[in-house]
């Protein structure tokens, strides 16, 4: 499914204000009806204590391609607020990048289900590193 | 309860090997069995599109916080790592800063129950912005 | 605070008319503004396979004690429904009974966030086996 | 992939020891590797105050289709137990039955992460009605 160019260009520039997403090197890579993806490095800023991406790294980039996702299925002018989020973090986040994509399970009016799954890539090679799913509400 | 000295200076040292803490600018400013504040400035380079603090803030200060309070649970040299965390956001988080308190409900041998709140401090009055419950792992 | 006796009238009857609370032989013990107490026996038709309690009346028992705190904020003639519920176990479900505290940790228009502990009472002695964190939305 | 004849009696056994399911008139209808599927009509005792089925119904079955999933991962003899267990409720749950599929996301050594979905059966029509994720460890 499409979404208008006028809503992409809102979402861009939702996007281009979270200024987290800058700190982070993060980019919005993909951007479809409930389908969006965001990969940011796994940068020297972005660490745990052995060296890891920190968990809130991955979560940030969860949450955010979730709720963009959100954001491409309510109207134009409107936004998403992130109701609640629940993480598991399957391996650890270690590698080059981390990539985001983040899907809608039930675009309801009130409220959206969504769920993110996040990867690590190293030399080249994807592995699954967190698995969220939350909630979205129009605001 | 009391924590030894060596434990103490082992976990301020895994916290200033979190590159993610300096990026936030964020403190360790109480270090009890069980008990663990973390602040952080509501700064320029962390926000949402509305300029909040953004999620990915709230959630790693309160997932850091209830991560050095389960440490504090655990023998020394030995480390934790979330297994899953959930997060409800309940206001807006402005202000000018954040403050994530975590603690350690149930310190189980294999696994330990925490829980977070994160509040944020606008001229001297605070306000509730979410809160946290998962599961950390010995590691 | 007070809930009007007409409220609490309604709500006892919603409860009623709960019948998987009838077939677990569960009673609505406390109703007041925004906190609850429901208790059910361990009965030998709610077990899991080691003869303890089964999550699902844990589950069961929590979800609406929280659920009908939520009720008690708002307005007569009207209901919630959960929109997503987080349950940590925490130790195994053994004993004569369960009793679940539900309360309301943010009472929003749109949603109220709640919380629930329920224990297992053995001989007298109570025991904190979960704790539920979750979201519910007036229906 | 198949799982041991020997650890299928072991589990059809051990789901016949949960009282609950017969409460309920639950079947183990699936049993393969990472992949357990649960029904259950949705009976006069399991309904809410709208004579839809209950969400610790929904809970009760989805739970257990996790469990039995995860238990297909792991040695004869071995049990698990579940560690913490989010649920998103994304429809009403009513019509004839509910089906609940239990899927293995993680099959860990310590932890086992799982996903479950169920569904309601209305006139042979089938719709999503809740998504789980959660964690499971051997007991």
């Amino acid at each position: 499914m499409q979404i208008s160019p006028k809503r992409k260009a809102e979402l861009r520039d939702s996007f281009s204000r979270q200024t987290i997403m800058a700190t982070f090197g993060a980019e919005l890579v993909e951007l479809d009806k409930g389908h969006v993806v965001i990969e940011a490095p796994i940068s020297p800023g972005a660490l745990q204590q052995h060296g890891f991406a920190h968990a809130g790294l991955t979560f940030t980039l969860g949450d955010s391609a979730a709720g963009y996702a959100a954001m491409t299925w309510i109207p134009e002018g409107q936004d998403v607020m992130t109701v609640e989020m629940k993480i598991n973090l399957i391996a650890p986040a270690k590698g080059d990048m981390l990539r985001a994509t983040g899907e809608v399970v039930r675009p309801g009016r009130r409220l959206l289900v969504v769920r993110s799954v996040v990867t690590a890539v190293e030399n080249g090679r994807e592995t699954d590193v967190a698995l969220l799913q939350g909630t979205m509400i129009p605001a």
